[in-house]
């Protein structure tokens, strides 16, 4: 994709501005689906934050931003990804201080994640330690295009209509899935990978899998994977980045309907 | 804001194709909220199909796209916004003939919806009218910012971290938000106009005033109301647009927490 800054940018649309922080989604991972907002915050920003996966060259986040980099001073930034609330702090503490330390300097300083940065994003790390320290006008949030709405738009089908109820939860405690199941007509999972094999034997006992999509990577480019029912699922390494969407049934307005009873 | 058709479409986006179908999701309603998709899309369509709401003569949607308009077709529709399911039905088969018309003379038509066309969105149902009467290779969902993402950009607080759990829902059944209550931690209620003193008066009981936050008309230009909390709750009228969010504690890696114990 060829570069569009310097075309790209109408006048009337909001730009960064000086000494002020953006926590910006991008979406997906794909340049067409960040919001014009988005794009020209990034387009017109001073000091870019990327996330970077330890261990790792490529930042998708990078990658999808890419057509409104110019002249901004990139920083990859490895987030800690462990279940450790104190290294977590720190390591947002020192992202802090490089925000608050560019900001003194009347640079804007945006910060990109996949996704929408309120929706499980490290965004919400840094944005809580800047509170207390920048002012609060100075502070924004542009959201993004979340990973359920990119895996739903592949499947066609609605995530809710009329009294339906959409949980969106972490697949990681299987209890916790179980019991979601009983209080939503659509639930979405995210990191459904590490745990599919119990999850797929929870839906088999509830006659779900028939109701269950799954999608790893979408709008990512590669390795894409797309299934509209796990009725005929075998056992597969899946993608970090794979989404869930189980319909458990419809809650219209005379009546609620289970697909499992 | 000016007309950005001409000048707009970078030759690498995804442009509207003759007799394919779009459902694209217009964000809030405004136009720097549109993805880049969108608006490629919408700009370089035939035929754009706008809600209009009975006995007004406004188009939210319409208006958030107006920088993408030239020479397209506009069909401003009125959809029935009654709980009625037959009327429902009969209205959305006649814009599927009205899309099929189109699409069989080699046109592309766009339905533009705010929001997101899978997250409670009229879209649902012409999508379903069209599901067997178009090829689907020739039907895609462009997604768009929801109203909940829009109202949580302006508070920036997480909705959801960790293990957290979100749910989303219409406030209209009182039993079903209590119910909800214990089961996320983040409750979002979209409709929660109509029957907001009850909702203050549960919240109360539920000692979460404090942790409701509510919000109209979050990027629409006018009207605005934002409220942090609604420990001074005064009962007024609210628009149709109102989203309320609210947090009923946390659910860390390693514990969970409650508001209101």
């Amino acid at each position: 994709m060829p570069k569009l800054r310097n075309n790209f940018i109408p006048g009337c649309f909001i730009l960064a501005q000086p000494s002020h922080f953006y926590a910006v989604g991008v979406g997906p991972g794909c340049s067409d689906l960040l919001t014009l907002r988005a794009a020209a915050i990034i387009a017109s920003a001073d000091v870019v934050i990327a996330p970077q996966a330890k261990g790792s060259s490529r930042s998708l986040a990078l990658e999808a931003v890419q057509p409104f980099l110019d002249q901004q001073e990139i920083h990859c930034a490895q987030y800690p990804m462990i279940r450790d609330n104190q290294a977590t702090q720190q390591r947002w503490q020192q992202l802090a201080e490089m925000v608050i330390a560019n900001c003194r300097q009347q640079r804007s300083v945006v910060q990109i994640t996949l996704g929408d940065p309120l929706v499980f994003a490290t965004s919400s790390y840094l944005l809580a330690e800047l509170s207390d320290r920048l002012e609060p006008q100075n502070i924004h949030i542009v959201p993004g295009i979340s990973a359920f709405q990119t895996a739903a738009s592949r499947f066609g089908e609605a995530l809710t209509l009329q009294e339906d109820r959409l949980m969106l939860m972490s697949a990681s405690n299987l209890n916790a899935v179980e019991q979601a199941l009983d209080h939503c007509e659509t639930l979405v999972l995210y990191k459904a990978a590490g745990v599919i094999d119990a999850l797929c034997e929870l839906l088999n006992q509830r006659n779900l899998l028939a109701h269950t999509r799954l999608i790893s990577c979408a709008d990512q480019g590669e390795e894409e994977l797309v299934l509209n029912s796990l009725e005929k699922w075998q056992p597969k390494k899946l993608n970090y980045m794979t989404t869930m969407i189980i319909h458990t049934g419809r809650r219209f307005w005379d009546e609620a309907k289970k697909y499992n009873s």
